[in-house]
C-alpha cells in the first residue's frame, strides 16, 4: 500500500500534551475518497481517548471525528463526490458491510466492529486509524458524507457526532410535531438534541440544574426549562415526555428523570456508559411500561439524512473556533465545561 | 347503594390464615354485569395483599382477580353480556374512563389509577374491592371479558392475568413470526409466556436456572433452553434475542441478559418491582440500542383480543385445580414453587 505524509496534531502518551506530528495517508484506492480537512469539531471522546481514560488507545493517538472538508481526490470507482466536493466524515470509516446490522445500514451496530475514524483497527494499513486533527484523510466513499451548500462549514462539523448521537434516537423513537420531548444536560450533545427535536416539531424541555443556563436553552429552541434540583419544577412535568435524550457523560441518578416519562416513554443514554448508580427503579417503569434505553451515534444514511434535514432547517452548532496549536487549552477548558457549545478547529492552523 | 351478602374468603390480617366470611355485593346497576364466579386463578399478588407484603392492604382482604364464571343478572344498558353467557374478570375493574390513557384503552396506565378488583377503591361502595375468592363479583361491563367457548374453563381463569400480563409486551413489542423470544423465569407468567409468544410464531427460547425445567419447557413449546449459569450456554446466544419477557418477581442480576439482546431489542420485567440490583450497566445498551422496560397487565381491549386469541390458538394454562379451603395451603406451595403452573380454585367447593 502506498502512503504518504501528512501534518497531524497527536500524543504519544496518556499524560502527555498533545503536538504536531507526521501521519501516513493512503494513496486514494478504487473506492477511496480523499479530503482536504477544513475543520474538525472537538468531542469529548476525543480527549477520553488521548488520555486513555477508557483504555485500549494505541499512540501516538491522532482524534479527531467530526470532518468537514474539501475532496481533493477520488479514486476510479467513486461515483457518488468529485474533487471540490464538500464532504464530511463521522465516527466511523469501515464497517464489516455484509452482517445483518451493516445491511440494514446500522453500520454502528456492524455485529463485527465498525472501524472508528481513530483508534480503530485499519484494515487497509493494520494499525491505528488516524482521526480529523490532520490535514487530510482518506475514507471509503461509503463513509463520506455530503454536506448541504447552505450551512456555515466550521458549525456543521459537530453535526457528525453530537448532531448524529442525538439524531439518532429521535428518529427511532419517532419524534415528531405532537411529540413532549427533554432533554438532559446542556453541552455538546443537549444543545444538539434541542434543536434537532425542535426542528422536528417536538415540544423541547431541557433538564439542567444551572438556572443559569435558562436564556441560553431559550435562545437553542427549548420551550420550557425545568431546574431539576427544584422538587416544585419536578412535579408538574411527571409523567410528561414521551422520549428523554439524557446527554450526562457521567454517572447520575436517571430515577427522577424516569417519573416524568409518560406511559410507554423511553429515557435514551445517549452520553453515559457504565453502572447505574443509584440503582434504577423498575417500579415506576413496570407500573407505566417505560424503557431506560441507550443509543450510540448513528448509520452512515440516517446521518446523511440528518445533514440534508439540517440544511432545510437550517440546523448547526454553536461554536467556538480555536487554532489547532490551542487544543491542550481547550481540553482543559472542556474538562470545566467552559465551551458554548463545541469547540472546531480552524485546520488551516495547522498548515502554519 | 343496596347490597347482598355473599360467601367469601378472605383474612382479617397480615398473618392470618384466609377463612370465610360474608362480603356486600351491590345489586347491579344500570351497567353492572353479576358474574356466578365458577374458577378463579390464584396469583402471587394475592399473596402478597393477603399478608400486606407491599403496604396498603385494608383488610379483611378478598383476593382473587383471575375470574371466570356464568353472568346471572345484568343492568338495563348492558349491552356486550346476557345472562348465561361465559364472562370473565381480570386484575381491573374499573378506571377514569376519560383520560388520555384510558381513551386508548390502556385502562392500565390510567392517569388517575385505575380500580383493582381486590383492595382497590370501589367507586360505588366507598371502601375497598373484594375480588374473587368469591361466589359472585359484581362488575361494569366495560370490564367484563367474553370467555372462547371452546375452551377448557378453569384452564382460562390465568389467562386473565398470567396471560394478558406477557400477552401485552409480546404484542407491544411486536412479536411475530420472524421474532426471537426469550423467557426469562418458568412459574405462571413463564409458562404463559412461552405460549402465547409460540402462539404469535416467535421462535422461543427458556432462560432457566433448573436443567431440571427442560423438558416440561418444551412441551410448552420452548425451542430453545438455556440454563442461564452455564457459561457455555450462554456465550452462543449472545446478541440474539429481539424481546426478552422477564418474569422473575424477585431481584436478580439481569445483564447477563442484557448481553443476549439483539441490537434495538427490549427486555421486558413484568414479575419484580423495586432496584435493579446488581446495577444495570449502560454500556451494552448505549453500545446496541437496547432497552430495559416494565409491563402492567394490559388494557381491557386488549384482553379481549388475546382471550379471542386463545380461544384460535386452543391456548390455555396449565392449571391444579383446588377447593376454596385449601388455598392456606396453596399459598405455603406457592412459596415453595411448587404449582405447575398455576392453582385455580374450583368455586363450587365455597357452597359446600
Amino acid at each position: 500500500m502506498s502512503t504518504y505524509k501528512v501534518k497531524a496534531f497527536g500524543t504519544q502518551a496518556p499524560d502527555a500534551d498533545l503536538k504536531q506530528m507526521n501521519i501516513e495517508r493512503r494513496d486514494v484506492t478504487s473506492k477511496d475518497v480523499e479530503i482536504e480537512i477544513l475543520y474538525c469539531g472537538v468531542c469529548h471522546s476525543d480527549l477520553h481517548t488521548a488520555r486513555n481514560d477508557w483504555g485500549g488507545t494505541v499512540y501516538p493517538a491522532v482524534p479527531g471525528h467530526e470532518i468537514v472538508g474539501r475532496v481533493t481526490k477520488v479514486g476510479n470507482e467513486v461515483t457518488k463526490f468529485k474533487a471540490g466536493d464538500l464532504a464530511a466524515v463521522g465516527c466511523m470509516v469501515d464497517s464489516c458491510r455484509t452482517c445483518e446490522s451493516c445491511k440494514h445500514d446500522l453500520e454502528q451496530y456492524c455485529l463485527n466492529g465498525f472501524t472508528g475514524t481513530y483508534n480503530g483497527k485499519d484494515k487497509h494499513s493494520g494499525t491505528q486509524t488516524f482521526g480529523g486533527y490532520s490535514e487530510k484523510v482518506v475514507v471509503d466513499e461509503h463513509f463520506v458524507l455530503r454536506v448541504p451548500e447552505n450551512l456555515d462549514l466550521p458549525a456543521v462539523a459537530p453535526l457528525l457526532c453530537a448532531g448524529i448521537t442525538t439524531w439518532s434516537p429521535l428518529r427511532h423513537w419517532n419524534t415528531g410535531e405532537s411529540s413532549k420531548v427533554a432533554v438532559v444536560g446542556l453541552g455538546g450533545l443537549g444543545h444538539m438534541a434541542i434543536k434537532l427535536a425542535k426542528g422536528l416539531g417536538a415540544e423541547v424541555s431541557l433538564f439542567t440544574r444551572t438556572p443559569g443556563k435558562t436564556q441560553d436553552a431559550k435562545r437553542l429552541g427549548a420551550d420550557h426549562i425545568i431546574i431539576s434540583t427544584d422538587e416544585a419544577q419536578m412535579k408538574p412535568v411527571k409523567g410528561k415526555f414521551d422520549l428523554i435524550i439524557d446527554t450526562v457523560p457521567y454517572v447520575h441518578n436517571i430515577n427522577p428523570y424516569v417519573t416524568t416519562l409518560h406511559h410507554s416513554g423511553t429515557l435514551v443514554l445517549v452520553g453515559y456508559l457504565g453502572d447505574l448508580t443509584p440503582m434504577l427503579n423498575s417500579a415506576p417503569m413496570v407500573s407505566g411500561r417505560k424503557s431506560v434505553a441507550g443509543s450510540l451515534i448513528g448509520g452512515i444514511a440516517e446521518t446523511q439524512e440528518m445533514l440534508d434535514f439540517c440544511g432545510e432547517h437550517h440546523i448547526v452548532s454553536d461554536i467556538e473556533m480555536i487554532k489547532m496549536q490551542d487544543i491542550n487549552t481547550a481540553y482543559a477548558r472542556m474538562l470545566k465545561s467552559d465551551v458554548k457549545y463545541r469547540f472546531v478547529i480552524d485546520m488551516t492552523s495547522l498548515k502554519n
